[in-house]
């Protein structure tokens, strides 16, 4: 698929990456020079080789699956890892309307004329070769590739070692529409080793790569936040809270909390922590709610007070993200005390407010300094989808570069351009 | 100055800067919830007090050169140091300036609604606590600290042992001009150790600082960015190109020559090689007037050619940031050749061509991917009072958060505000 030879998986891992991001890089320029509907246009061939390759990636599929099985993968893995016709187009389909979006490069940001006559404007450019490394789920290798490609980028793929068979052959079958569109195959490669020393040689290769995109498990994230010398674009917790007003209407904070915690409990959007104000008209029935549809609640004294059913909150709980059917409860005492428990517990990824007085809410929105901060919605809502964003590269929970949902804008930085007419400065 | 114990300094390093950095959030976030006006006039009283308080700082400023030269301070060493009473009342000024700047924080970047009828919209905040690590230029104390605060931002400030009386008298002053505008002191704080180790400290303090900004020598730079866990916002080499087209008007390209190199050759917007087409009518007498005006030349062969007082190229001075009256010179055939030296010798800070051709200025623009790119017109316009930016906290080579001149919008990050009305998600 590269321009490598063939002994270079053999070499030290720094060489391997090294002689890998040469040529992404190379291949990174000729992409960057395409024009946007080329490249629009070669995810679109990409995405029909998807579907016409669905035989050959079904199959190494399947062997990666007999190899999971063998390795006593559990259950969750060989579900994350499987691929069917019906999920293959889904995958298809994504990279189609990855090539529908948008394209941010070339947007000219802001401009304006200095009294000498120069005219600075800063206009939005790729941000270059993206390192992605990732787990089990094979479907990132073309989404994550067909973002990075949409935006002008060349994508280093690191996928998981069960996966390794999907992989190679969704790649295979990327690249080839790609290079049928134009796109030098070398713009998007994936790591021929699954040595874990590869992944290191990735997050040093500052220069080489530009930036590095984590997907995965918390310890995956935290590996590469702690080794990375390269920029890294990471989401770590989802210590979501939900606060209940005191005039929150009973229902709507209802049929919030209910969605926020159990439409689907093991996302990152997914509420952890429920704040009631000791103010607010119902809370036994809000709390019973819960419960009677399977949650388990850990509460302080206070929330506990109100059903039997409800356990005792340790201090650990109120940092723990359960991406479960789990949620901790705390009765709180007016505005100020939310907001002291959100300051001090939330991972600063989605913290939501529910309230029918829209100053409190406003209040609530300009002191939570979270990526997404809600009013009277739920926190499951944090998807680049929902944003209108179309695909997303992941949610970041950083404070540079891009926060919360991050999409093909978050793939772009942007370079100064100055025309003059001879100005030589004073 | 701060509200720490006064036996921290004594305490580990990692401690140390965990209780500041602790102090300086607390801070921030009521300096968040100040309105801008009320932090604009908070800096015009600090401006006011570094007025006032000139004799006490200039002062302890004696204390510094005095030191400075019984440790053999070099001469340039100690002119970056001392201050003299109009130089301070610049700092002032400065502090004042960044003051009436607009504040970027509230601005809504982008908003929409969605088909189920959540309006989403972007919002700059502050990014919170900025370290600042400086070497001997005491204005950097007041500079830094006016525009972290402008935009809401705590700064901890890690100034060079050399100006440490200086700096903690313009601290003095500075905090107590903001503590009579409303401004809690811990917003503002020095790292009270010249202790190396807490800067190690503060490089590591990965969510408690939440972005590094070096301030120095290149040595400095590269020690940041290879120990760092914090995000750097740094600025490397500038090893500037100067392109002269073969359509390059010569009066027009011998002016901008002459000023990119020679107005102040200590600078990062500095050229550093000059590639002169081989379509270009008058090569020699450009390098001619060059060298008449003191400057060295060291070309390749064709260079040389033009002039005897043209010394031979070394390999290493295409990558060499000289910051001095020396100047690389080579000859090129055509856009192509120009592209790619630049390409694979620029350090991406600024890089020019010089042609009378629109249409290849805009490829030249497009082509080159550095933090500036310019047509007609001097590098050493590279600065961000120049681009209208006002005060500027540096200029940026990395590609990520922002790039080139950063200013107030580079020190702030943005949240995603969610109003709803008790949208659930499906």
């Amino acid at each position: 698929m590269t321009d490598m030879k063939p002994d270079n998986a053999s070499s030290s891992p720094d060489v391997l990456i090294a002689g890998l991001a040469k040529s992404a890089r190379s291949a990174q320029r000729q992409l960057a020079a395409m024009s946007s509907d080329a490249r629009a246009a070669a995810l679109r061939l990409a995405a029909q080789r998807l579907r016409d390759d669905s035989a050959a990636i079904l199959a190494a599929n399947q062997k990666d699956l007999e190899a999971g099985r063998a390795n006593g993968l559990s259950k969750a893995m060989l579900d994350r890892l499987s691929l069917d016709k019906e999920r293959l187009h889904g995958v298809a389909d994504g990279v189609e309307a990855v090539a529908n979006l948008p394209d941010p490069v070339g947007e000219v940001i802001d401009s304006l004329e200095r009294p000498n006559g120069l005219k600075m404007s800063r206009v939005r450019v790729p941000i270059g070769t993206i390192g992605i490394i990732y787990e089990s789920r094979p479907n990132v290798t073309a989404d994550a590739a067909a973002l990075c490609v949409r935006a002008g980028n060349a994508a280093l793929l690191r996928g998981g070692s069960e996966a390794v068979f999907s992989n190679r052959a969704i790649l295979a079958a990327l690249t080839a529409g790609l290079e049928e569109g134009g796109v030098p195959d070398a713009a998007v490669q994936l790591i021929p080793t699954q040595d874990r020393a590869a992944v290191g040689a990735m997050l040093t290769a500052a220069g080489l790569i530009d930036m590095i995109v984590p997907r995965g498990g918390k310890s995956l994230v935290a590996r590469v936040q702690s080794d990375a010398r390269v920029p890294v674009l990471a989401h770590l917790d989802g210590i979501n809270h939900t606060y209940i007003h005191s005039a929150a209407d009973a229902q709507m904070a209802k049929g919030i909390a209910l969605n926020a915690k159990l439409r689907r409990p093991g996302i990152c959007g997914s509420m952890e922590t429920l704040l009631i104000d000791s103010g607010f008209a119902e809370p036994a029935a809000l709390v019973s709610a819960l419960l009677d549809a399977g949650c388990e609640l850990r509460g302080d004294g206070r929330a506990q007070a109100l059903d039997t059913r409800i356990f005792p909150a340790s201090n650990d709980d109120w940092d723990t993200e359960y991406l479960d059917a789990i949620l901790s409860v705390s009765m709180v005492d007016g505005m100020d005390a939310a907001l002291a428990h959100i300051a001090r517990h939330s991972s600063a990824h989605t913290d939501v407010i529910v309230t029918s007085d829209d100053s409190v809410a406003e209040q609530f929105l300009t002191e939570v300094d979270s990526a997404i901060v809600m009013h009277n919605a739920s926190s499951q809502f944090a998807d680049g989808g929902e944003f209108g964003l179309g695909a997303e590269i992941g949610i970041a929970t950083g404070r540079l570069h891009a926060r919360g949902p991050v999409a093909l804008e978050g793939l772009t930085t942007y370079k100064w351009l100055v025309r003059g007419t001879g100005q030589a400065r004073p």
